[in-house]
């Protein structure tokens, strides 16, 4: 076995991520911006809301004419006028006086409140009752009180959301500067692996990696392209691995589990032009036998065959070198960590961080985490876990009844 | 007003979910299926594995042969064979006999354990030294022990993430039958409403709920087409909404917070082709101006204009409708709450949901809760929230220190 490399461990390799250079910007419309990291920052181009306005249906005035006012004895105030909406009113409020308004409509000069209409009976077309004090300020959102106009809304690196998206469209964001999504090549390798839509032959099995590595490319913002399935054939896999670089930002190399296509893997991972292999095995389990080379200033993994191992490699380590190149800033990686109670003992060997993969379950309290144990080749158990619960290389094993932290799944 | 309606408890709406037909099915290719809602039910085509095979690099051989084999007295095995990967072995191992075999690899009959590579030496090319004693079935997954031909895998109605594609991969379904997405159009309303691309006048407002709602319907798995701003006009309101309901499976009316918007809204809704309003009015805050119609058979939601509160309303109430007509059974509609510590208290009005934006911050212990006050026109908090925090119709509120559960934004 050719293994020159001393096995790294997860920290290490994860700070090769920044000697990636990040994705191309491009400008995308904003109805196409959901899902994207931006690649300028945002500031507000106006002070908004832009004018003093209502937040309630009712009647604009000064506050102070309606002070000790109170259902035994009302302010009674005239009624000057009405605030159309998107209208600038072209009338000043004066002391005892009020203006009908509507939600969102503008304050017109002179009054600093609104009071609501069900504090208020009409006496007759000039005159209105008001039943309860507004105090200055009273149901009104003033000019900039949102953001003024220069504030730092957004910033590069920072992934767009919906709230995000709306926030953009506030300031008129209508076309902004995005960075490219990765597209990234899988192979898959292995002579026992055929087709999902053929029926495997005695000691053959079906392709899952390839598009289950897809489904979560694409869901981790990468554009997947899957190159098949190759032969254990160093010349086919150095030729279809030369294919994918060229045309990808990433190339995922499935399968490999066996020492044979080990071997090829890291053969082929050489032979690429401008190659460098940067890591050779990672005190990770599942996981170990990971390799990461940069080929043409490119990422490319080598994973384990065990969709279950590949599974846990790509949430651990691949999906974070994705997300830089996509020019996401680390400050917005935060993961949400759900705690929870751990339903059993689970044995852990020190020196090597374990991943095990947990369904939630509901409890009064809140979670408890059951380990969905069994071996690693087991696509069944896969499909039933909520997420990953990570125990450190300096824990021996976790304890029933333990508090734990579970990743979601992205 | 014409409010011939009581204000409804959140429940009730909800529970009018069902009584919308859900979408009409297709028939899509596996490796577009992610993020789909499954509407057949899939079952295993096969055993999986379909052979027993090894799980680690080494020898496969009879466990009997190995009992009581130690460092400083190793067992003595022939070496009869090699497993090709892929291929059926032709050879049946005999007491005291061992075959080459690799991760993967078929197990030759006769065999029924396998010994790592790490654990054996090679004497010459015909003989092995095993140091450890193998255990029958160990590193070996026996046939059909993930799963067996014919069990139940995943159901229709269920939501596919990537584990389930690698599930669907493993069980050859390259294509399979999953609902529709719905078609969700979006009506702005409200004379104060001006294109984002717009340097909005005095008294005038960027349209922010389009744009964002569209984000909201697209990451809840539907296809959003926006319709622009209407004015406050009853005659184009409704023509707009019949070209809008034409052509969707859902319509979303945004604005009419305003007494005179709303009833503009509620008029057009009334005049529509076979329709009845279902809901005027809901004890939730923010959002109690909600209005749900069902029109020629699609419901029509009118949410409130301030931004912040239809996003609460979409995520409470219109999402989970979305998420009928998508197909998706109640059952995977499970959302993950966060448990979280309360930073203040928080004040809150018996007889009403109120739903409060907050961050979650993380702590030693797990998180805190930081309630995003704040006037409900404001948009710059929304970009802040985590996640939603519920407080029910029976508290009246909540006291710093107090653990809640946070719903994360989907």
């Amino acid at each position: 076995m050719k293994n020159f490399f001393k096995v790294m461990d997860i920290e290490t390799v994860l700070a090769l991520a920044v000697s990636f250079q990040r994705q191309a910007v491009e400008t995308v419309s904003l109805m196409a911006a959901s899902g994207r990291v931006l690649a300028q920052d945002v500031y507000a181009d106006l002070d908004i809301p832009g004018f003093s306005r209502s937040t309630m249906d009712g009647y604009a005035l000064r506050g102070a004419s309606t002070f000790g006012a109170s259902e035994g004895n009302p302010a009674f105030l005239r009624l000057v006028g009405n605030v159309s909406m998107g209208e600038k009113p072209d009338l000043t409020v004066r002391p005892g006086e009020a203006v009908r308004i509507a939600t969102g409509g503008m304050l017109p000069e002179g009054a600093d409140a609104v009071v609501m209409i069900e504090h208020t009976e009409a006496i007759d077309t000039e005159t209105i009752e008001v039943y309860k004090s507004a105090a200055p300020g009273q149901h009104v959102i003033l000019r900039g009180e949102d953001m003024q106009r220069g504030d730092k809304l957004l910033q590069r690196g920072q992934p767009l959301r919906s709230p995000e998206v709306g926030l953009l469209a506030a300031v008129g964001q209508s076309r902004l500067d995005v960075f490219k999504q990765p597209r990234v090549g899988i192979l898959s390798t292995g002579d026992e692996v055929v087709p999902v839509e053929t029926v495997p032959g005695p000691a053959q099995i079906r392709d899952v990696n390839s598009t289950a590595l897809a489904s979560y490319v694409a869901s981790a913002g990468g554009h997947p392209q899957a190159y098949g399935i190759v032969p254990d054939d160093y010349d086919v896999l150095l030729s279809t691995c030369r294919q994918a670089l060229a045309a990808n930002d990433m190339v995922l190399i499935s399968g490999g589990s066996s020492v044979g296509t080990r071997d090829f893997t890291i053969d082929v991972l050489q032979a690429l032009e401008a190659s460098e292999i940067l890591v050779h095995g990672v005190s990770i389990r599942p996981g170990k036998p990971t390799i990461l080379a940069r080929a043409g200033g490119k990422p490319v993994w080598g994973l384990p065959g065990h969709v279950t191992s590949a599974m846990v490699v790509f949430a651990v380590l691949v999906r974070p070198f994705l997300e830089h190149l996509a020019g996401r800033d680390p400050q917005f990686n935060r993961r949400v960590r759900v705690p929870a109670r751990m339903t059993r003992n689970l044995p852990s060997v020190q020196g090597r961080v374990d991943y095990v993969r947990v369904r939630l379950v509901p409890t009064a309290e809140g979670w408890d985490a059951e380990p969905l144990l069994g071996k690693s080749g087991l696509i069944r158990t896969m499909a039933a876990a909520d997420g990953l619960l990570c125990i450190d290389a300096n824990t021996e094993g976790l304890d029933h009844g333990t508090m734990v932290q579970v990743e979601l799944f992205g």
